[in-house]
């Protein structure tokens, strides 16, 4: 198979992570006979600084000429305050590309549990939770937006809406992942002040009939973002808007103590899918190798899985991962006080040499 | 000192447990000489049963004319079906009252740490959070609201909106709470993405060059959702708006695992100020006299303190109920293992007998 593969590296430790994520990605496409072809582009704080804007239009071409693409990193302090800013560079390219799907697995990795923020009694049964987050519609792209001055006051606004395509489609998404898993999705919104939430809550409804072997619960935003550390293991799949999704999918990550390891696919209908880690660009360790490579290893598994269908060569990676977590080695991020951590070009020539 | 309260126990276990904090004031009163003068009110599904609407008018002349309200819980799946739900309610006393700043303390009490979700390590110095929410304003009544067809299509819509005057009257409220406190403000917001934020961050780092002894410091919602987690120690007040405070104020109630023991104060400006238990109307043991009323019996401390500033009367409840604590005394939603748990009454009486 041709695996036609745009790089995003970006900025702070996206460069290294890249690279490592590459190396593994490498090995696998040569051990199964696939064709890799890859090339890198600008986005974010490297763009603004060769081009003047973090999405050049070459990259923008070149993104919807590929199969997938692999995001390493955008923004940093050195950007912070500019009138255009990397994460523009981010939003552009889902909006550009249709990724309208963001999946965010929050996976508590049995060899990391120590690391998890929760109580151990409450999370021993582990923690594997998907959040399936709407990416292109809600109050990150609603119009109108801006500041003005109203009755001689300064005024900013924002509009949160959906209309019931955008809904649909995401619900059917959740669902489809929901059958794929444990048949559980829970739906987040604020029904009871928001009416952009009614609508939402009332197309997941009819999509539901479509998927009757799926089990359907809804939550308000504040309920969910408590019964994520009251008790994460009552969920399976949960399927929400943009800006909740942004707070619940970052809540559900962290409380696995492990962001470092937790990867990302945006996906489009049909169209290209874009994979990252959730980690960011963490410009105070860049260019010092002490970037743990997992997360970004882990994206190109779920690139395999979801942009090629190949679940073979996914699996083959997320094994290679959870053999070198068994054998005892850890990344700064991931290290239990009194381990010597590794870099993260040697943890990545681990993963490799388990291929 | 002559306090006229208004009383509105609303549904669920609201009734039960404001008997039990109207026990505790009156005492209080007694003790201390004040003439406290209470009528009780219809707010939410009650309101709706005996009058049609969930906040009847008389209900808000009534609160009007009081120092401070007190308020037990609304709602209740009998009436989460009907047009103009309790919530309506609940939404309206606050615009109604102007009360445009919700203080939310989240308290890790020594004596309960056992029940804290998070990992004892993280939590070993106690939880003292004061979330700072704005209740008047944002997206939870920003114009234009609604649902249409547009292009064929069912849409809903709401906007978050903030003005300069409504984010310098909770910033100030923030900056005064923090220097009362540790003199640490960390204003959270969603700046990197929304207008309205950008204004919002503005006009709090105008309002900081009032408290050049106050720290301030800004988080994205979503990273502050992951450092609530990570590390609640760090915050010692955090403002944010309306949305962002419901997610977040929960959440930090949450992680210390006993939200039958959190109270509230929402205040407006010179005004009236209303007081609640956070935990709702818990339906499923309404009337049976499982519901713990410490969370009421707080909040009319906090009554005390910020609507009466009797402080020495607050400190002498807040006492009490430590006591009580100590003494091993657990309702069921606080109870450890292998305890025998207190009726509600019979906590209360306990809190009485302490005073
Ligand atoms: C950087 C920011 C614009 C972005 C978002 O809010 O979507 C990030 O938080 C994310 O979740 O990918
Ligand atoms: C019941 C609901 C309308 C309310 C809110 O969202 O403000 C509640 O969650 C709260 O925090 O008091």
């Amino acid at each position: 198979m041709k695996l036609n593969i745009v790089l995003l590296p970006g900025d702070g430790i996206g460069p290294e992570i890249t690279k490592q994520a590459v190396a593994v990605l490498e090995t696998v496409a040569q051990k199964f006979g696939h064709e890799l072809h890859c090339t890198e582009h600008l986005i974010g704080g490297c763009a603004i600084d060769a081009t003047g804007h973090p999405l050049p239009q070459d990259t923008v071409d070149a993104c919807k000429a590929a199969d997938a693409v692999f995001l390493g990193a955008v923004g940093g302090p050195k950007w912070d305050n500019l009138e255009v800013r990397p994460e523009v560079g981010l939003l552009g390219i889902r909006k550009a590309l249709g990724l309208f799907a963001n999946l965010r697995p929050a996976k508590l990795f049995p060899e990391l549990a120590g690391a998890c923020f929760l109580r151990p009694d409450i999370v021993q049964d582990g923690i594997d939770v998907m959040v399936v987050r709407e990416l292109t519609g809600g109050i990150y792209f609603g119009e109108p937006q801006g500041q003005e001055v109203r009755d001689g006051l300064r005024t900013g606004y924002n509009t949160m809406v959906y209309n019931e395509d955008e809904v649909r489609r995401i619900a059917r998404l959740a669902f489809e992942t929901a059958m794929k898993r444990d048949k559980r999705l829970c739906s987040v919104d604020k029904a009871n002040v928001l009416e952009v939430s009614r609508l939402w809550r009332t197309v997941v409804e009819e999509v539901a009939t479509e998927y009757p072997e799926v089990e359907l619960s809804h939550l308000y935003v504040d309920n969910a973002a408590m019964q994520l550390v009251r008790d994460p293991n009552q969920f399976d799949v949960i399927v929400t808007g943009n800006l909740f999704g942004d707070i619940l999918s970052d809540e559900a990550a962290v409380i696995t103590g492990s962001i470092g390891m937790l990867p990302s696919a945006s996906l489009s209908s049909g169209g290209v899918g874009l994979y990252e880690p959730i980690h960011g660009s963490a410009p105070d360790i860049a260019g010092q190798d002490k970037a743990n490579p997992l997360a970004s290893i882990l994206s190109m598994a779920m690139m395999l899985r979801y942009s090629f269908n190949l679940e073979d060569e996914a699996q083959v990676i997320e094994d290679a991962v959870q053999r070198v977590l068994r054998a005892g080695h850890r990344t700064g991020d991931i290290a239990a006080a009194g381990d010597s951590p590794l870099g993260g070009s040697k943890m990545g020539q681990l993963v490799v040499d388990e291929l």
